[in-house]
Order: structure tokens, then sequence, then C-alpha cells
């Protein structure tokens, strides 16, 4: 153990990837040893950053050559996903590692693809984990990224400095197809594939998008300025070192006034109660908890006991299986 | 209490009252007498429909002629109330009195109007149980309704034997306003406002409704022709009886072919799980545990402790305090 978090913290790719494995796993004494490790963890703090854009508007790209810049630039940069279609097929590593040639094969930057868990909920535990494992392993920027899909962009959200959405350029009647409640999480609209023939579409995107934000309520937290959108092109690499100025902008006026720390505190309370009822729940998998809920399952579907009754006395029943 | 069921099960409206009020309440020993009661009710089933409409389509004056048609035909109707936002203001008694003046004066007819639980999931538990208070009081036909938002429809569907979704007549653009999930859902679309200068544009309505429901997934256990869209007009009373015989049908056809209570058996097993669910997490509001929670808490957003581990101890923790 403690080799592994010496090779860690010494940025060995291996060891990170040998401690993520470790934190994925379900047996029970990985999932200790992992607590273990995550608890000894030098508390090392990375940039982190949420990316939501719906497949076609060119996230893989935008990443690549957001996250090459930000290599040349001397960072460290991961890679996270956070994708539930992925998450119930099982994975994605050929395709992360595919579809982002370039920067997997860089060696200052490190790209995980969504684990196999079959569940969003576990997949964010696992996610909010690894952040901390790529922050300790001397990674300077983290990008946690979604596909837009039912919750994730709010679990994202939650274990995220910034949240950062990608749009493609569109007219103004499909600026409607971005929920508002996925707006009114974005520090930062991008509108990519701001080039070429779409370059006049793109810039009235974004002058779209920054009416819509002007309508939404500011957070009296940021500068005046924020949330906002700019026009980027992960093709032509124009707007990439402007949106990384505002996301550090951003990141550094909450610093200096203290929000940085206090979302991160407040995002550490809500990850532990959300640990801990994932965990109560989890009792009701224990093999003998089961066998005896199966049972008074069918009592209940044969109408032989209430459903409120049948719970009661399960209650009660854990208390003495479990206490 | 024996009183109160033999009252409850003669019909009286004052006893039945009086039992949703103890189902209601959440002092513990109120919670153990309705469990108990629960549990003595006998088996009679009423055919239970849900009905989902947002503000403007005309639901309370359907409800109003269409529960006063099924008591003029000899039934017994009570109506309840999933109401998210009501749930939040606090129950809505005067409103659901005025909004259905008739109905609510009708002796054959019973209204409820939404617990003022604070919670969804608390509101869509009591309503469960005053389902089958009104079962038990012999009521023949439970309307259970919800405003359009969220997980209410969810919810109410998964207490219903049918689910029926009232539309306001609409151009074919409009079509998509309405959630595919939803629609889904739905047994029998009712484009409301089938009377004067809206009757055109109601049948078209309901023709793009029908087709809209072709392309969806049929359900195997139904005949051929469900889900379906009808026309109705609240105001004229056009097309309730038709309504009322299309859904005595399908309810018919479904008792007929075992789909019936195979449904509701699925339904209570579900019931007793979300109970179940709802009960675990509770111990989480106990007091000692809350001040145990919020020292660990403390802690976490200090940084001093890694989420995961302090879950651990307090699942710990828990076992020892509430075993």
């Amino acid at each position: 153990m403690t080799e592994l978090l010496e090779q860690l913290t010494s940025g060995d790719r291996r060891a990170l990837s040998r401690a993520i494995t470790l934190i994925e796993s379900t047996r029970a004494d990985h999932r200790e040893r992992a607590i273990s490790l995550l608890s000894l963890l030098p508390p090392r703090q990375a940039l982190r950053i949420g990316l939501s854009g719906t497949p076609g508007v060119g996230k893989s790209t935008f990443i690549e050559a957001f996250g090459t810049m930000l290599t040349e630039q001397g960072l460290k940069v991961a890679v996270l996903a956070v994708d539930p279609s992925s998450a119930r097929s099982g994975g994605s590593i050929l395709g992360d590692k595919t579809r982002m040639e370039t920067l997997s094969r860089n060696p200052m930057a490190f790209i995980r693809p969504t684990p196999s868990n079959a569940q969003l909920g576990g997949v964010a535990r696992r996610t909010r984990e690894t952040i901390r494992l790529c922050e300790a392993a001397g990674y300077d920027v983290i990008l946690i990224e979604t596909v837009g899909v039912g919750q994730s962009e709010t679990l994202v959200a939650e274990m995220s400095d910034l949240f950062t959405l990608l749009l493609a350029p569109a007219g103004g009647d499909e600026l409607q197809g971005v929920k508002r409640g996925i707006m009114e999480m974005a520090d930062l609209i991008l509108v990519n594939k701001a080039d070429g023939d779409l370059l006049t579409t793109a810039r009235r995107t974004v002058s779209d998008y920054s009416g819509a934000l002007r309508l939404l309520r500011k957070r009296p937290q940021d500068p005046e300025s924020f949330p906002k959108a700019l026009a980027v092109s992960a093709a032509s690499g124009t707007g990439l070192e402007e949106a990384w100025g505002e996301m550090r902008a951003l990141a550094d006026w909450r610093r200096e006034h203290g929000h940085f720390d206090a979302n991160r505190a407040a995002q550490a309370r809500h990850w532990f109660m959300a640990e801990l009822r994932a965990g109560l729940l989890a009792r009701l998998d224990e093999p003998e908890v089961k066998a005896e809920l199966q049972q008074l399952g069918d009592e209940v579907a044969a109408g032989d006991r209430a459903p409120g009754a049948a719970a009661a006395r399960m209650l009660d029943r854990l208390k003495g299986m479990l206490g």
C-alpha cells in the first residue's frame, strides 16, 4: 500500500492505473484498501473541468486539441468520462483511445474511460475517487466529460470546479433544445466548429446564447461577465487559448474570494452523504437479506401482506441481522 | 381500531377521512396503527385510473363531468391528487373543493387533496395507502390525478390500473411537447375541448396522436387497438361515455388474461421495496444519528476525512447505534 502510494504520488502512470483498478473493484477487501489509500492521499489540487457535449458537437476533437494545448504549456492532463451508455455496455476502452489518438499517446496526458459499472451512481462514485487519485499523481487539469444524457450532467457538475457546455452552431430556434437546468449549470458555453462555412452561424449562436445567459439568474459569487459564451474551433485551434484563459480567470477569482474551496467542501459533504445512502441501501443486496426480501416480496405480491407492513417487518429484521 | 375498520368498510365517509388522517400522520404510534389498519382491510378492488394533464387542459372540468357521469351510473367515485407543487405549498384543500364544486357535494363522490407532505415520495406513499382505504370503503372507481411535472406521472402510473393522458387540441408541431416516456405510459389519450371552434383541431390532434401511438412499441399483453386516442369534451359531455367504455374494455381484457392481477402484484412488490428503502434512509434522520452525521460531514468538508472513509465509518457506527 505504501509502495503504491509512493509510486502514485511520484507520477507513475502504471501505479495510477493499478490504483484506479483497485478503486473500481467491488471486492470487499479491495474496497477497504481503496478507502485506506484515498485517506492517505496528499491534498494536492488540480483544476477539475466538467465538459458536457452531445455526440456530433465534436467533443473528442475538442478534448484532443484542448488537452494537447495544455500539455504544450507544461500541464499534465487527465481525461475521465462519465458516460451512462458505456456504463451499460461495459466500458469503452477502445473507443476512448481511438477517438483521442494523439492525446492517448501523449506522455503528459492520461485517459481513462468510464468504468464498467452497471449504474450511473456507481460510475459517479468511482470517477470522484479517480479524480482524487489523478490529483495525487500530479495532474494539473482534469477534464471530466459526459454526453448530455439524463442525470449525468448534474453528476459531473457536482464533481467539477467549472462546468463547460460544448455546443454546435445552430439556428435561434434550436437554442431551446438545451434544457434550462443544464444551461444554469454552465460557467462557460463553447460553440464549436467556428470555422469555414459555419463561422457566421457559430458567431450568431454565441450571441444568441449570450443573450440567453443574461436572462438566467446571475451567480452572486462570480464576476459580472460570467457565465459567458465563446466561439471555438477544435479543428483549427481558434479560441482554445481564450477559453482556457476564461477558465483560469474564473477559477482564480473563485479562489481569491473563497468560493473555490467552499464549493469543494460542499461537494465533499454531498459526496459523503451519497456514499452513505448508497452504503445503507447496499445492505439490501446482502445474500441473507435478499433471501428474506424475496420471501416477503412474494407474500406482498400474493396479497397476503400489506406492502407497508412487510417493509416495517423487514426493517425490524434488518436491525437484528446486521446490528 | 376495530370500530374504525367497521365504520370504514360500511362506507362511512367520516371514518374514511379519519383513517386517511391517521395514515398521513408522521407520529410513530399513528404509523403503527395505520399499518395495522391497512393489514386488516378486506381485499376489495376498485378500478384505479391514473389521470395526468397539465394546467389549462381542463382537468378539473373533466373530472367533474366524468366523475358525475360515473356516479349517475351508480358508481362511487374517489378523486385523489398527487401534486408535487401543492405538496410543497402544503396542500390545497380549498382549491380542490372549489375547482370540482359539483362533485365535492355529491354523496357518491369523495375528493381528497394532496397530503401536505414535503416530499413527492411521501405523497406517493400516502396516496397508495389512501387508495387501499377508498377501496375498502366501497369506492368503485378511483381517479388519481396529477399535473404533468417531473416524476409525478411515473409515480401515478405505478399506482394505477390504467393511465390516461388528458391533452388539449394542438397543432402537429406541439405533439413533441409530450415527452416520449409519458406517451409510452399512456393507455388512453383523451384530447379535451372537442367542441365549438376547437372541434376540428381536436379531431386532427386525435389523428396525430393516433399516428404517434402507432409508432410506439405495442404492449404484447393488450388488445391490438391500444393504446388509443379519443376526442372528448368535458364541457359538453361528448365522448365521456365512450372513454369510460374503452377504459372498462381494457380493464376487462387485462382481467381475463391475468394481466390485471399480475400488474397489481408487481406494483405491490415495487411499493414494498420503495417503503423499505425509504425506511432504511429514514434512519439517517434520527436525532442521535444526525448529530454524528453533522460532525463527520464537517470533518469531510474541512478535508480532514475522505468522503468514502467517513461513509464507511458512519455505516459501521449505524450498526452499533441502531442494531
